[in-house]
């Protein structure tokens, strides 16, 4: 389960385009190579916490940034986002709430629940490439995560 | 005190080489407009709670991010963030601590506490004013705060 050990950003992101065009901007930055991908919150979960098809993943070794939608299939973005924070395991994982909403209560009550960062996805195709790779650039390279 | 209600970045350092620097990475980036400096933790607590020199001020207006040293005179900058991110007033706030340590506990401690971020200052001048500038376009322009 090593290559799962070794990933920097998991991507929890129930639309293909989304992904497709998530996995481009970061391929363009050269960020890509350690990202996994999952399509449902519940998913999610299994990968964090190391259960069902994840078990052997070592829990204690956090990926470099979640990158968290918030309208998730079966478990929604804001109880990850609340599992992942409450836990002393996975509390100090960097989440990026990446969303296309932006109602107010969905932006406040991510805060509350600890999310480190929200950001409203932009509509327009150039100006999302561009935002998920400043938003990259920035939680890969910039930030320092805890070990 | 209009002018302390708008202030979107509350930088809080006391070495006048580093807020020299991070003005500049700032004004080259048009974001410099609207920035308050305080030098010690107990003026930012002030800022930030109105208090003191800042009592006229709307607690509520929170900055669109606050940068904050860890060596801090008078009251540092660990217990400057524990007062932020323990006052339902001010958690929202984000707060990214901008330090020299590399030290592991600064960082776990950090992010126990309730960092959004933590960033390590370059000690090369031109890497510096590049951090600060990516620092500043992201929580400016991609973070969404809470309004």
């Amino acid at each position: 389960m090593e290559q799962y050990d070794a990933v920097e950003i998991l991507l929890v992101e129930d639309n293909p385009n989304d992904v497709e065009l998530t996995l481009r901007a970061l391929r363009e930055n050269k960020l890509a190579n350690r990202i996994q991908v999952v399509e449902d919150g519940a998913e999610a979960l299994d990968f964090l916490f190391a259960k069902g098809a994840y078990a052997q993943r070592d829990v204690e070794a956090l990926p470099k940034v979640v990158l968290l939608d918030l309208k998730l299939p079966k478990v929604s973005g804001l109880e990850v986002l609340r599992a992942i924070k409450s836990d002393e395991r996975t509390k100090l994982a960097p989440v990026v709430v990446l969303t296309s909403s932006q109602e107010e209560r969905d932006i406040v009550e991510s805060y509350h629940l600890g999310a480190n960062s929200y950001i409203t996805k932009p509509v327009d195709f150039d100006n999302f490439v561009k935002s998920i790779s400043e938003l990259g650039l920035y939680w890969l390279l910039l930030n320092q995560p805890p070990r």
